[in-house]
């Protein structure tokens, strides 16, 4: 291995190996303002109950404010010796205040304590998460209050079907990120219920107070069961569940402006701001941040198949085997957030081509269904045999390389008797996208109308 | 290819290759009577409208009606050449009705049909299995209850920390069920909303009543977005998300069989209706049903990997790698159904042998924190105090290889000289388990109660 | 569930749940070629080792090749009580010969005949796979060949970056799949070893002659452990990881097909074989094909990543959540098989065009690296300057809205008074690719050869 | 988010938000070593083949040493602004040596030099674990030969099948590992072949000698097409996929040695080298370094899962996703070194207890087998007809509480009248294992021989 030092590392004896595989301060550290809250709430309750004197009780909290700001001031010296972010502070604890500082662990073990840490880590990334989908939910509505009316080509399989609006594209994905906001919030109210005073394992004999610390953490209620406190990492792989639908999202909208970028498609630019260049070939933009957004995707749902793959055919209650979450968990949700930057910045600067995009909505015939659906709805006939008639005279226009709107009624006619001139009404881009008024439907009015009640709903914080 | 057969067809050149990949009939049949009820649905709207008329509404309701008792009885003749369930079904009512046939299709489109299809079958599974989830629920309250006082060891790690009850172990089962048929009930709300009227994708110009479709197939509403609707499959991947870590849980139980179930454990017995013996190896009982649970987990988990990996970067709306959705969904939430029946009767039938397990519970010190926390709670010295002096009384007592009831007064004193012969009150595992009395802990009482509570809960249908 | 049988099923008791997690005569059956194969090289050793007789050993083979013939032909009832096919087999061999069927298990147990029969299902597929991937590189070579010099953009980020040609972009496919066909081969050789004589898990005391089966069945040796034999799924998942390596090749080309048949590329045209089309719009082909085997890549990846799951943390040998490899190993080395083939179809079917080809390789200043390489090799000037002038001088063009060529020498010499008429020589789409003679580089020479080397040796049966 | 200061960095705009997910300074530095020794082997062939000066070529070999001493002493100054290693070192060298380190970069790019780099690193890695993987197979062998005759129970599904010897269940691993070895080998060999040279994609027109820089840098021959060349991950994904299945062996081995090291089991010990433990409960030795083990297998497996879904469906050749693939590739390979590290310290420290082996392999009329096999080979009945005898003896022994061999000839005799007193032979678990002489049974001498023959080919570096 090219790391000789790490290499070395393992050739000098079982203990360096041991510490290597077993110490978390490296990673757990992230945790330290949840370990500092959770224990100022455990320490509070302990002398509310009087399980701790008031005194104790006080000194705990100073001491435990000062670790937090030599913390984020960057003078606490974590040591890799004390293995993780408990033992650091308590040790930390111990210099500062002395004897009292043994009686925190009252009542409790590391097996909850990480339990909380943990949770309201999650709960905190959840939270600002939610915040992070509703700009990106602002964004594309506000594309979509913009483009309202911008046509474009509604596709299935890459290949052109019907037109749509470009308002009307960007809300759907509206739809979507208000689904997995959804999900982050069923799973933040599911995870909070906190896990602290369920001790190792059984609980304890101490009369604790558990609703109390549940409610200075911000919890709903403590958990139920203390075995299952240990033992739970539910709330992590539901996060990470949600998270991995949420980056499929992004990675679908990242691929299309990957396509749309192209000189090919040109329908939409980027600013230098989310591409990278050339020095020697300007022309050249590549999306970098959308092809990062989408490979996201792979990281986060790797980050849940792991920790899927760790809890599986785990004995109860804590195995060591659970350390392993913390690292899935954060660069999970980190890599999320991040995405979720980069694809809100990218919305924000992208601009459509409207004239590319109408160009391509027309070509191909895309407005046939608008025929065929003029044949069922005017002559009455079925729509199977409406769709064959159309075929017919597509074909012809195709024969002769023209649009729809270049075959003569006489032609048509010569098809079907009954058409008449009326048809010609349906066979525009515009005409189009106006007649789908069905609810949903591409219509500008109902694209304006939706994208105005999202801004709304999403100025008064609602989800939907 | 040992299936020469199938090596023969795709030697047979283009048409049989793609005949054989493009074909879903094979699959989606499964789909047919969500089908037939989205088409009565969507046909009966139709004729409210007034878009067809009624009459011909009338011979396509009676016309799937008849297909309905076809494919019910072994009758219907499915075939390969019409693909899939949508068109066997339309191809066959055509020769039941005739021309009425070709109206059923006006304002609809293969897209948006098979997003209801799939999200009636995704709802009518979560369903049964939210009734599955339940049934279990039961079964472990009921062994929670019988054995509420029953004391096993605790573990962490595998190794035994503290004495708990049988039935609390049984409980933490229990909360972790009621999360995933939260999760389940989750994902069913969320899924609520009709496809049908999307159309291909832009929706329609036909004068359609989408909330009537939706309400006549139970949904809560129509989707707000025509292109969403039909590229949505996040309702499949939040099932089976949800499946995944309900399948986790099961084998973490799965687990503890296996273990519990093996000659040096011998913590419970299996009958023979859930284990496989040998003609001459009596002794031996094989928990396969145990194992297959836990191989379960990865079917699942791996139906959701390949499902979110189809699924990442289609540009919209529909794209024909989305037709893969539905081996995966079928076979991801089948197997979660199996393994929830095999473990309900795995659970109904399992006997815990109390001597074992209490024997199992005492051994090894497991009630040194409960010494530690009487010398907290008694003599007021702090916790990590504490702790250093029980560590020596357990050195004394390991020394000379007796429990800890069986250290004098005498000996203690000289290690601590507050110790009273009241600490042997504490020493027992029934006096550990009744100790525990904090919320959520193991105290029987506590155990007692929380049974009792969820079978009047699950009697009364609430999840929690 | 809609599928009121099955549900039905596990509310009749405990015995049909586990008869329906249990049994696997439902998919093992597909090993019944292998499995009879296995049994025939049993018995003769069995024979030739004298440990059973002569004339039992005849029987037993004539047994078998009776069965044999019944499956093949249909005829043979496969019984769902009789769980597997190993004991539909020897239950029908008992009716068929009588109790010399009870010698055939003789020194072999159900642990190492599954094991051999899923090697030998493996091993078959694998050599399968390689013709078919052998095949496919033939097509791709000969589009290689047929294609050498025409000229395509060849692109990073989707974006044109140099010119190359079809041919060559071909034969990139050709060297990931020539590796690909390396590891089917290395895993065909490392799962070369003969499980049979293990017989449970340790071995036999009966004389057996274990390298005479392995010679028989086409192994290369006998496994060296016993305990390993029955507990390996090793060759299972080896195979698994090459067929998503192979998939995730088959994924790319896929992703390129279904954006090059795109109205705003038109690269290449997919014939109504590998397509879909749509009676009303026929310009609109969807390359359903192509889509359908990028799926594949993560169904296929499902099931590695489910076996794997399910092997994790088994302990020795043989445990029952082995049984769930067969439905994974099936279906994900058949999904490769079919995906192969729709894309050898795919392949030999597309038509490139050439100009619609030529116009995008040269649009966007794709020369400009050629430029700049000019600068360096004919005026000495380092790299980065070179870079540097040759950013001026596009500056130039494209505020002109010009080719390169289009700038005259005076404006160059503006630049860079160095600069020659000899420059135009190495602006043109044509000239590019021909100067990049360095070995594996897009020189037209280059592909041509490279192309007729290919061809020349995979007819010759070689790898490479 | 807790993490404030990052988050703000969110909120500052798009450049920081484009420079946090594009930058890969942060891992990429990692390869620091790889990138230089690529560029001096590229700096000395374009010198020796004329495209640039000697004189520069030897100011760019001594800059790129002062470099490395600076990188390895900790002096260099990594710059986040300059996003990756490659532009890090260049722009430094441009510092210490001028204009000449601008025609580093004479035919080459970013492309071709991050693939060496990255193929470079993995097979230094790939080299470094094979020769873990060497050392725990040593150190199994070794525990195997000291164990070749300590008798142990054989397991299939948790439950005691037959005896075996606990050097038999070693060498079980000893297999595991040859092959994740040949498989590390086969991915090394298919790697080896040098991507510099392709240069952005296309090759290059200057007269570079792609088979001396190959050479020079150890490998066998550079690549044969450049497209192939920047585009491709394989060996990533190869040696990941062979990490996983070793990950998975390790995996089962950490499984046993927590269940072995349960108080229930006491097959073995781990000294606290390896475990954890409690100050108050001194039986409490947690196999941590185990339960790490076994988790590191969703890890890496994890890795695997993302970097295929990250190359899934991208069109050639490079994208930016594809910088997504170090940090996958970095954490799955030294997991996985981290994992060998560990287990094969734990099998150094771990002490079997013969004792318990011997009477766990015992109990459970373990030698049922044996009985059955004597019935066919010395009275010549069928094997199925000597199941049931034994059956019969079995139930008649259970039924009186004893073992096998305390049942008297005459009762045996009763149920079988050919039965002799030779019988008693192969009753005793000494006798079983002892009789298992099968290639590759577990008879001590099998083993005995095995273990040295191991041992023997280790020490001369042989694979097997």
């Amino acid at each position: 291995m090219s790391n000789r030092m790490w290499g070395g590392r393992f050739s000098s004896g079982p203990d360096a190996v041991m510490e290597e595989i077993n110490a978390s301060i490296g990673f757990d550290k992230k945790l330290y303002a949840q370990d500092i809250r959770g224990s100022k709430a455990h320490a509070a309750m302990l002398a509310a109950q009087g399980i701790i004197a008031a005194d104790d009780a006080d000194k705990i909290a100073a001491g435990l404010d000062t670790i937090l700001s030599e913390i984020e001031s960057g003078t606490f010296e974590f040591k890799r010796s004390l293995e993780d972010i408990h033992m650091n502070v308590e040790s930390r604890l111990a210099e500062l205040i002395g004897p009292a500082a043994g009686r925190l662990h009252t009542a409790r073990s590391r097996n909850d304590q990480v339990a909380v840490d943990v949770k309201l880590w999650v709960r905190d990334t959840l939270d600002h998460i939610d915040g992070q989908i509703a700009d990106l939910m602002t964004a594309l509505a506000e594309r979509a209050a913009e483009h309202a009316g911008t046509v474009m080509p509604g596709f299935t399989h890459l290949q052109s079907a019907q037109p749509v609006t470009f308002g009307h594209h960007m809300l759907a994905y509206v739809e979507m990120l208000a689904r997995d906001r959804g999900r982050m919030r069923d799973a933040r109210a599911r995870l909070n219920e906190c896990p602290l005073g369920a001790a190792a394992l059984a609980g304890t004999s101490f009369p604790i107070d558990r609703h109390r610390t549940a409610a200075a953490l911000g919890f709903d209620r403590p958990t139920a069961n203390s075995l299952d406190s240990v033992a739970d990492r539910d709330f992590a792989l539901e996060a990470l569940s949600a998270a991995s639908i949420a980056a499929m999202h992004l990675s679908r909208l990242a691929e299309e402006i990957v396509i749309w970028t192209s000189a090919q498609f040109r329908f939409v630019k980027l600013s230098d701001k989310f591409t990278t260049g050339s020095s020697i070939m300007p022309q050249k933009r590549n999306p970098d941040a959308a092809e990062l957004v989408r490979a996201k995707t792979g990281r986060i749902v790797g980050s849940l198949n792991a920790l899927t793959m760790i809890m599986k055919g785990l004995p109860l209650t804590y195995s060591k085997d659970m350390q392993e979450d913390k690292e899935q968990i954060f660069d999970g949700l980190e890599s999320l957030s991040l995405a979720l930057a980069a694809m809100t910045g990218m919305v924000r600067d992208l601009v459509p081509d409207p004239a590319v995009l109408k160009a391509a909505a027309g070509s191909g015939y895309a407005t046939a269904t608008d025929l065929a659906d003029w044949l069922v709805r005017r002559l009455g006939i079925p729509f199977r045999e409406a769709h064959h008639v159309t075929g017919r005279i597509v074909a012809l226009a195709s024969s002769r390389d023209v649009g729809l709107d270049q075959v003569t009624l006489a032609e048509m006619q010569a098809i079907h008797a009954g058409i008449t001139d009326e048809v010609y009404s349906v066979l525009t881009v515009e005409r189009s996208v106006a007649s789908r008024t069905s609810f949903g439907g591409t219509a500008p009015d109902n694209v304006a109308r939706e994208a105005a009640g999202w801004l709304a709903r999403l100025k008064g914080g609602g989800t939907r």
